[in-house]
């Protein structure tokens, strides 16, 4: 393959990695991409549907293997076939609800699969790896805007966000055992949005566990009412406050990652958050789809949820100087794409 | 089986399984042991040489299986031969420097492995289980003595101690998931000694991790001398204090937990110390070993160990009040036992 180099990008087919690979191709980066499936939609024998567009919207060519990160056997296969010189790694499962429901099949997912894909890896020299990991790994916010250095693992009230600060433990150790490693841990705050085309966005299965996708589908008529978790916290109007962020900002850090990870000199393990530093509550959101939209958003006011904190938002400033990255996108930016991407496909990418 | 349950002990052949095996056989358990033998010795398609010593010093039978807990298809056949009442979950990678070097393999083993033999356990709705954990979870002591209140996970230094953290942790989401989960986390302070009859005792492969193999070696002249890792901490004499338990103290409490573990109205998931609550310093081991096997202990003050902690002991107070458990053998006891055991297998198992 020509190019930048190669990539092998985990969950690829998933909101994250399919947005992350339309940004990886526009830079000229060769994308292999695996998931398992198990929350994309595809035509049976056929590339994930997120992908198709993927490519339909580059025009240029993804690779795709339908492989589970926990089937060592597959993956060692995909390694034979390609010679990587980065991961990507996205394959997670990463509903916070259910984790606490099933926290085993979250355990052997997101860190025996991941150990596993670590262990590969090794074994086939490719040492060179962007994690997915998330803002939950700072628990409940000690002080804001969470820094980098905010401690971490602590608090954390539930299995997902707890695999998330797992593994990012686990690669911390590889890198001290090995220092041909090099590992960029990017912490997400709260990725909302679709790319600007409308073609691919987020596509949750059922019940939508983020607010943006909910919103969304009560504004295109699919759910009757957003609730909303409380109104009487600590913040200007009572609901949560959180730091939305673009997903295509959120893709854009990536290829700022791997241009770090490149940098003669860059070694071990490095955490970067992926904010815009700016903290926007419930109703701020609301108000803001509903003025994209046009629509009216129900909603009703209902209990607070357990383990929600009042307020978190990054300080971007590290990735900023580090990974030379900034969000440009604003709510309004958000809304709008994601609304785009609702009106073009109300019921996901399946029911097109 | 007759008896009063059938056990399943993972890690069976190790240093603390084994000895806990003879107190679950002296208490009319019935035991089927599993383990990989990559760290035990047995002569080839034989039971493993402790085991065998359990099987003579018990005069009952141990069933055995050479079974991977990584491996969930032999998992599943072991459980589907028979029908336990609990698992006592011993089976582990546990040497501290060594997971520094290669952490995946810890991580793969200690995580990965327990997370299969959990799905395995549920799948075959055995729910009960006793956990051998260690105190490495408290991390830097914050407090002395330590109580099972004191937090977890905060600076474990190690990937060894990261592995016993994530496991209690696993095990705590799985009580919150299901109601139907019993859950002992034994908490193990430094377990040291051997069986009283000398037959089976702490067996290390190359050279010892912990100090009384070390010490025990040097005097019967195995190795040269004991390394000391600093003599300026703040301590009575300048050396490490430690909470040394002796193993069949600590065996013994795994049969008080057994015996929590059926009490009606146990649930969910309850942490215990094992530790005598007394701190002994390196320098009174060396001193008491000297005395009990009548040899100079050479020894060398070396420069401190990164991640040694000053001092480290327990509250045994809630094992005391909850498990009617106490430690009742003395320093004098962990050294005679141990250089019974020593004298009498100076090769260890595989010398004999």
């Amino acid at each position: 393959m020509a190019g930048k180099g190669v990539m092998l990008v985990t969950g690829g087919a998933g909101y994250v990695g399919s947005h992350t690979i339309i940004q990886l191709l526009n830079n000229n980066y060769s994308v292999v991409a695996i998931d398992n499936l198990i929350n994309c939609y595809a035509e049976k024998n056929k590339k994930p549907e997120s992908l198709r567009r993927v490519e339909e919207i580059t025009n240029k060519k993804v690779i795709f293997y339908n492989v589970d990160i926990k089937d060592r056997a597959a993956l060692e296969k995909v390694f034979k076939a390609h010679k990587f010189d980065c991961v990507i790694h996205f394959a997670a499962l990463k509903a916070v609800g259910e984790s606490v429901q099933i926290p085993l099949t979250y355990y052997q997912n997101n860190i025996a699969g991941s150990s596993t894909l670590f262990e590969v890896m090794r074994d086939n020299n490719v040492k060179n790896i962007v994690f997915s990991s998330s803002a939950t790994v700072y628990g409940i916010p000690q002080f804001l805007p969470l820094t980098e250095e905010h401690p971490t693992g602590q608090g954390c009230t539930n299995p997902y966000g707890k695999t998330k600060y797992f593994v990012e433990e686990i690669l911390k150790d590889v890198c001290t055992s090995d220092p041909e490693w090099k590992v960029i841990l990017l912490r997400y705050f709260n990725p909302v949005g679709a790319h600007e085309s409308g073609m691919i966005g987020e596509d949750p299965s059922g019940i939508p566990n983020n607010l943006m996708p909910y919103i969304s589908q009560v504004a295109v008529g699919r759910r009757e009412k957003l609730l909303i978790y409380g109104d009487d916290y600590d913040t200007p109007d009572g609901t949560g406050v959180r730091d939305y962020i673009h997903i295509t900002d959120l893709a854009i850090g990536h290829v700022n990652a791997l241009n770090k990870i490149n940098e003669s000199g860059f070694k071990g393990c490095r955490a970067y958050n992926l904010g815009t530093g700016k903290g926007y509550s419930v109703m701020d959101m609301v108000q803001a789809f509903s003025k994209v939209s046009g629509k009216d958003i129900k909603y009703e006011v209902v209990g607070r949820r357990e383990g929600d904190v009042a307020s978190s938002y990054a300080d971007a400033q590290l990735a900023r100087d580090e990974l030379n990255w900034v969000a440009t996108k604003g709510i309004l930016d958000m809304c709008r794409d994601t609304w785009k991407w609702q009106v073009k496909n109300p019921k996901g990418f399946q029911g097109t």
